[in-house]
């Protein structure tokens, strides 16, 4: 096995090159895995830009770091292990781990013993929160993301083993799909008359990235009757035609005001009954809740990063339509495995797969990188 | 258009045959409507049976009532209406109703003037509630039901237009569709960490006739994982696999012990998150809690009339696993167009059309209520 | 019975006056009821200042309408009343009504056919809306709020009967209490854990007139641990702390650091559980955010007429800390009755009839609504 | 210190004596703790009496064990303890402990590893459930109940720091209120239209010892408006009176018709919205659901064990009525100090102090489980 692991590194905004680092001894409980498919995110392509601000307003609150080797969406093979002297190692669900395993892994690492960790559940509001990807890499042991040739997988990592007919593309939307939480939740508010996401409702999803084609399909998988993707790619609206949108929106081709008017005429003028702000552009808060019918749900999952503040009324927007309004930012990890026995649950209504429309070797992460940030692609994985 | 108008009636328990009446004057705000398409229900074959108690503890508890022209999961066309001083008719959305219109007709007609009618909502706990099928059709009007030539249809009807797209089937599986609400319920339920009915869970659907098939396409519409259907004919069994359940369980050829192994190895040991009752056999109560996993949810929505009791252990059965139960007779009007549009938005998946697998003229009412009670057959429907 | 009608009139904003109107007859199913308590709400004083844009963006936004007269949350006793042919009136638990009878009268009057009378439920979401005080008095017949000599109330208005023992200060609270809904609805969501309004949990009032104080004593009667209300009124804080507050914060003393400082103290640093805002400042909105441990939740509660636009951080305020927010204007009629009953299972422990703290005739409703508008009241009310 | 510690043992079914065990050694992370107070709980008089079949049906049934040492209502002094070496021993909220600190121990201690602990929350479903007072006594280090002079407080416990304000009493009741749970879920359910826990509901609870006098102070605690009690214990009812019970029923002196009919009468007819079995006694199931309206929800909380089985109609009891029933055995660790809060910010209604009324030193353990038995009692609770 090789002594030195490279892996691709943001030194800094705008600077992204492969570096190598020294093979780490793992620590008892740890692992070391070959990433075989790691999926970018919108935090990625952010940080690449500088716009790093994460969790604001929280204790977490954190700026970058750099350098950091990027990649948390993570599917990969375990290639060194270390048993703890108590008991074996094993995943999420109690299933015995050992080398040449298939995991995905869970992109937070919990401490387990703050507030947060005792008091919630699922959310990863812990206090000490280590993320994959998003950790120093000039601290050993260094390789904590998934764009290089080896990862290191710290003790009490949530892992999941996936058997052979989970495909790396699924593993990697688990995390994305994971994201969809919000929709569950909405469910869960649905049994007022005329709350929360019920079945047949008219569901918007603002900005059509992969995030917003996770929700669409989610959306569709759990009752929604029609559903519009928006978004200002021609290619990513006609990717959600054939993942179940009825209704496509260009924001290039139309006024905010003839987007409302649509949803208005579909919904025999009401409005939409929940719509998704998974684009991050903060003006889709006031434009989707102009859209949306009274009593209608707002779900704000698409600013994970901070860039900027936006106008709102509070009477018109807040308070006239008795609104809903949840947000979040990150995911549920209890919602991994769960999100990959829907997918595979209905495998044969939605080619997942193709979601993955570009990969590119970890050697080549710049390339993949900008090829994410352009309108024609979906989701954008690094691999070996 | 004819003075006398032919509908099968059901005389006393075991006897069925076609009777005429005069074709009603209509009062104010009423229509007359030619049946297209009407489903027959579980509770038709109990009347023809004999058992025919319902709402049994309530102040709506009813024993029949014999004579009545069968038939409640109407879909027909409007061939004479009679509009109010007011205001013109409309339907359930504010659509305005016209002769020739095709219609959903909700089974039940509620007062408006009670205290659950300004109380509750969607449900029909009505004290002065008049169903469709279970009038006396020895009363003027009398032509209350499906099976026949034509239909009286009270002024407050819950009517939903339907458009051409969608099939008269599609229109009469709204109402057995609307009866999975308990799913919907669950669903809300499922906030709560491993409570209720999450994405991913495994189902369990005992007695897979017309109702246990859209509680099975239900699930699997709202984010089942896998899904177990168990009846005793191997048609139905076979029907599902057709219908997306994972497995068939045949009670002739397995023991209960044998199928609550078998859930718990698809289920890690664990037991079953959801088990819905549709078979209308009391021991099935005991027999799948002891499948079900703790904390999961039991649906009873198989026992619409009295077929006696069942022992139980309260510690065994509801505290020790901390259960939730569900029970539910009749359905939710305000779930009927909900279900139309779900089904609507997924005629690419399932075949709906196809659930309804027997079509009998009227005339042969008792042909088709026969044939309904034989395990080759999923709904049976009576047509002109 | 005298044939003119004496009432005051909000001829158009700054003027309040005397008028008459000639008794009306009254049309089938409609009661002539002499006004005993009225109370005077925020609307009332908005309306006043000209601040009168209601259901902002919704098909029900209106402006005024000028001239009116005031008075929506009243109690009066039926003087004449007019039964229909086909039966006798009751009140919405279906009590017979009879002359001499003691109500309390919702002030919304819903049509019950528009598509959200037939699909919603409780909510005045009606699209033909007429609300008691906001009816122009130039129109027949004339006499539609409370600030007058008698008031007439259409047929199909929500009549609650109350008994002797119900003051008349109840019967006036029960308006605003009703208004309170969003703490149910967030009860409801606390099955999640950490998320919703559970046992225990800090809570935050702003503002704390008539409004603020029903939501601080549902707090408590609902299970809240410590209850913070913050105002600039030394007088209403005072008040706060005779009726369960535990911290009092007047923002004309502290700055908006400390008191988040003090939220963070009480709560080991974490911040409040649920924050309301009735205070109808929009820089509330953001500052009331600030103060929100991660998974809480905000209720907008308090802007009931349009005062602007404040600058939010979709990042910091809704993403970062997933954040649940529930907006509400008007309230639930069918709240009405339980906030009755809530109040009378615990007149031991709280003085509700208290918080009526000053009352002037309707002769003299000018001066009652200026007071209303200083700092040392608490619910004003008018009284014949 | 004492090298012999003195613990009462309940060696068998009807034979509990004092023993003496070497006082222990301490292992990293654990505790020796003093009893200041220990409820004697409902169990533990089954436990006496033979009847130890608990959480039938699960992976963790068990039957009693003998020999053990009662008591897991604990409040306790810290005698002892041994850091672990990486960091500082700290209570649940994250409170730092230290000799001579003040305790709540949650009766349960979970593995932290089985798929329950990392898939569920609060609900002790733990695999590999330890619970204090129910294990056997002849292991080492024997002392694992609070009827005694010492208590071995094992690693990864549930601690709670109370201060100085807390009395003991109210440490005690911390585990019973916490049982009180279901209807926190209840209120959960209540958003839907006359489902679940609303604000100003009728409560009824059977069977009034302890643990019902915790669900009907809850239930008055989060909005119920009549509240009834029933039991056969003239004491318990006068009890009852005292702490908010509008109704007492008398089994012995009144008939199941008798007491339906009561419940009728004061819900005009309709039956109770929840019905709380907290007797232990199986038939109450099929009194309790009879009394219960449509859509009421029922729970049962009472069977802790296995007393046997009950006769129930699936269509009268389950599904005629639309009930909800939800199951619990056991507490939620997460509402241990939520119902410390709840029961301190309401000392002031409740004098729940007064609610313990006989205090027996554990050398007297059988004299106070004894009197546990009889009916003029309420909680018991065993002193140093």
């Amino acid at each position: 096995m090789p002594e030195t692991v490279k892996a691709a590194v943001l030194v800094e905004p705008g600077r992204l090159e492969i570096q190598g680092f020294p093979r780490p001894e793992i620590e008892e409980g740890a692992m070391l895995v070959k990433p075989l498919m790691c999926g970018i995110c919108g935090t990625d392509k952010h940080g690449y830009n500088g716009e790093a601000v994460q969790y604001a307003g929280t204790p977490r609150e954190v700026n970058g770091p750099y350098p950091a080797i990027p990649g948390h969406e993570n599917v990969g093979e375990i290639v060194e292990m270390r048993q703890t002297k108590s008991e074996s190692l094993k995943d999420f669900y109690g299933k015995e781990l050992k080398e040449g395993d298939r995991i995905v892994i869970s992109p937070d690492i919990m401490c387990g013993k703050c507030y947060w960790c005792k008091h919630s559940f699922g959310y990863t509001w812990c206090d000490n929160i280590r993320s994959y990807g998003h950790l120093e890499s000039s601290v050993p042991p260094h390789i904590f993301g998934g764009w290089g040739e080896l990862m290191y997988v710290f003790p009490g990592s949530h892992i999941f083993k996936i058997s052979d007919e989970v495909s790396n593309e699924i593993g990697v939307l688990a995390e994305p799909m994971a994201v969809t939480y919000p929709l569950d939740i909405a469910k869960g508010h649905s049994s007022l008359p005329h709350e929360g996401f019920s079945s047949g409702d008219t569901v918007v999803v603002y900005g059509v990235g992969p995030l917003g084609l996770c929700h669409l399909i989610k959306a569709r998988l759990l009752g929604a009757g029609k559903v519009v993707a928006i978004d200002k790619s021609e290619y990513r609206l006609k990717f959600c035609k054939d993942y179940g949108a009825d209704y496509t929106l260009n924001v290039d081709n139309t006024t905010a005001e003839e987007r409302r008017q649509l949803i208005l005429d579909i919904t025999d003028g009401r409005g939409a009954d929940v719509v998704i702000e998974c684009a991050g552009v903060k003006e889709v808060l006031v434009e989707g809740i102009e859209m949306l019918r009274q009593g209608g749900t707002f779900i704000e999952v698409g600013h994970f990063v901070d860039v900027g503040e936006v106008k709102l009324n509070p009477h018109r927007h807040l308070c006239a339509k008795n609104i809903r309004l949840i947000g979040q930012m990150n995911l549920c990890y209890t919602g991994m495995m769960p999100s990959i026995q829907l997918m595979m649950a209905n495998r044969d209504r939605f080619d997942f797969d193709g979601i993955i429309t570009h990969k590119f070797p970890f050697t080549q992460s710049l390339k993949g990188l900008l090829k994410s940030m352009e309108p024609d692609c979906m989701k954008v994985a690094i691999i070996p």
